[in-house]
């Protein structure tokens, strides 16, 4: 990596729009955008300023810009940078671009201004990756998890008590210098209660995974009930109504699929399924079979009864099929409207959720009834939840390196043994954090960013 | 329009990217951004700077983002604005659109800030159609003839003629005011010698629409020939190895679609066509009444000889089919590597150009024969073509008239019939420039536009 290399690439969405930004990194990419601008001297001028003018090739003027100045250290990468405001013309975009790499710039590959805000020290690995994460983010929730990790989030904590324990490292290994001798320079109390505080900090962290990773990725939720139970209709039912709520604010539209949909800041991934009923037939039963194994894959199935055509035998025999399922259920009454009432009367005592698909009645009950369900709780402002799983792993890793650290200290072990177990747990640290990274972890990290992040 | 209005709405293309930018324009826009940032005091703040911060739902953080501060009349729409820099996400965009929803702003119509920027006299009404066209620019070309416009182009020279005109139109009214009295304040010389003027101005303007109208639409153009001349093969040979060009510089795919081709900085829409030949079938004789059909609207035919199975007599038969054609028409002799030396002598007399379209033999030079063809000069900085219908109907509606003034002038009707006729020339010309306008006609330019700009 050398920083003299300046970057360049469109930053914003692809495709005609009202504005286009593209975005330069590195020690001339000032004097590379000034170059090819005409307008103020941007040399001379102060960073976080902006400046009109135009971008030329040669005498040929490209389009009317507005150049923001960014200088090393103050710009997301800690380099020198300009963003080029200019129409949002792709011709326009590629011409601006074409003329800064005859000027001395390059492509820049993806993620690597983030790639370089971390090897400049801007931000930690989990930080950095957090920048992916928040503009992949599917549903507030999400976003506000990233947003917590990219500022700091538990990236702080965890970097001094790696400090900490590189201290004591360097002690014990000091200890083991002096060979024969019975020198003790790490205090063996204090070093356990480190090793414990640590635990304490990762612990929560670990445990959140959990929550993190159906916050990222959505909710596995199925749909189950008997043939005609409504369950196409409730479907409907619930996409139809969120789709119409978010339909007024521009650019929302792409984030909803057929059978995603957001509720109470959470994605919920619908998963169809065959209706359940005893059968005879080969082909339908394997069908069910699947139906059997979705729900037992599944986090969250709303159970669908009709009211208007089941008995409570029925209903009690039904119930009998997912007695053993480990997900959550949520139970859900339709055809409200041509139910008994005895029969409503009897379900109420069981925690039933009533509705009437079809005339959209207790949606919103049902919707609510989801979202407890789930019984996440809220994500605030600086909660640090772990959403990678690479995370999780060094996580896991490094408390189990630790709880070996633990049982050495325990039974008296040498000082070189828990050296090892120490340094094992640093290393799991400095994984998760890029003070200790490959090329490899790198480019895995960065190749999955978009261009021009 | 009331600017005390604010408007908001994302600038930057859709669906996820590195960055997108939301913007603000109205009196209140600095003050309604501040109300969600925290950071600086954003009202304290110079214009044209940019500040670091969050944007805030409360105390619920939704991003970190730059905040660009333009000062009124500083500013694309000459009214306070803001441009919001945040990650690229659409639920980040969401969330921040609805916090300065909440704030006081409300959405922006399609092409709302442009508008804004022509009724507060920032630009006239072909500068601001020409913002339009320039984000819509398909090819270099196209993109250099809206910015000539948008940056003044022939609005400037138009403007201040019209004021002229303004002005011997007040002074041929002030005449009539004297009613019987025979009294010339404007002097007819005067006069006669401004309306030639005018008319100079204008002419070549009308004359370059139909350059203009081609490099915004494109050109025409057919592939004509025999059954197996080459026809599909010369078509991908143009195609693909212009998408391999330009296929290194990100964001240019959209540009093409599959019989769309940029070639010199133009665009070339390939029609295609049935193969040519006598015929008893009364469907295929049909597609070849088309075909016909499609060669005399095509601005450029490409008719392709089988050089490797034709005679001398079979082509100049052929020839006889495309005499009374008035399109520009490039003879192509396909299958060079297995013509006859001593044909080839002969047809080289006659202006051909010849390629081996399957192994991509001259493909170049046919290229350049293309562009050659079309003999449009090249578009340079500053010059004046009008490429908008509506712009060409005015301008010839302002000719008509001068024309019926200097008649008037030569045959020396009296003072009342030429003032009509001068206010005549002065409405179109109003028209043109959105000096005069109507909402209808507003509507129908900016509705066109995208929204944020």
């Amino acid at each position: 990596m050398n920083s003299t290399d300046t970057i360049v690439a469109l930053a914003t969405g692809q495709g005609i729009s009202a504005i286009a930004v593209i975005r330069l990194s590195g020690t001339y990419a000032i004097a590379i955008t000034n170059k090819v601008f005409k307008g103020k001297d941007l040399e001379k001028e102060a960073t976080h300023t902006l400046h009109f003018g135009t971008i030329r090739d040669g005498e040929r003027i490209i389009d009317e810009v507005l150049v923001s100045i960014f200088k090393a250290p103050h710009s997301f990468t800690s380099e020198n940078s300009t963003e080029i405001s200019c129409h949002g013309s792709p011709v326009i975009v590629r011409e601006i671009i074409k003329v800064l790499l005859k000027n001395g710039a390059r492509l820049a590959e993806p993620g690597e201004f983030t790639k370089r805000a971390f090897l400049n020290g801007r931000m930690d690995l989990v930080q950095a990756e957090a920048v992916g994460d928040l503009i992949h983010a599917e549903t507030d929730t999400a976003r506000q998890v990233a947003l917590n990790q990219m500022r700091g989030g538990y990236s702080k904590g965890l970097a001094s008590l790696r400090e900490e324990l590189i201290h004591f490292a360097s002690l014990v290994e000091l200890e083991l210098d002096f060979g024969e001798e019975d020198v003790e320079f790490a205090k063996r109390d204090d070093l356990r209660n480190l090793v414990i505080r640590i635990q304490q900090f990762i612990e929560p962290l670990i445990s959140s995974f959990a929550q993190g990773n159906v916050i990222k990725n959505g909710i596995p939720t199925v749909i189950a009930g008997k043939p005609n139970s409504g369950k196409s209709t409730l479907l409907n039912a619930l996409l139809n109504e969120e789709r119409a709520i978010v339909s007024d604010i521009p650019g929302t539209t792409r984030d909803f699929i057929e059978d995603e949909m957001v509720l109470g800041g959470l994605s919920f991934r619908f998963i169809d399924t065959a209706g359940l009923r005893e059968t005879e037939d080969v082909v339908e039963s394997l069908g069910i079979e699947r139906t059997h194994e979705r729900m037992k894959k599944a986090s969250l199935i709303l159970y669908l009864y009709d009211l208007a055509n089941t008995t409570l035998e029925e209903i009690e025999a039904q119930e009998k099929t997912f007695a053993n399922l480990s997900s959550t259920i949520l139970r859900v009454g339709n055809k409200l409207d041509k139910a008994k009432p005895e029969m409503v009367e009897t379900l109420r005592k069981k925690d039933f959720i009533f509705i009437s698909a079809s005339s959209h009645q207790n949606i919103q009950a049902l919707k609510d009834a989801i979202v407890a369900k789930v019984m996440l709780q809220e994500v605030k402002q600086g909660d640090a939840i772990v959403s990678s799983l690479r995370h999780y792993q060094s996580l896991v890793q490094t408390h189990e390196a630790l709880d070996r650290v633990l049982q050495g200290l325990s039974s008296e072990v040498t000082g070189d043994l828990i050296a090892m177990d120490i340094r094992q747990a640093l290393h799991y640290l400095g994984e998760l954090s890029g003070a200790i990274t490959t090329d490899d972890l790198l480019d895995n990290i960065f190749s999955k960013f978009c261009i021009g992040k």
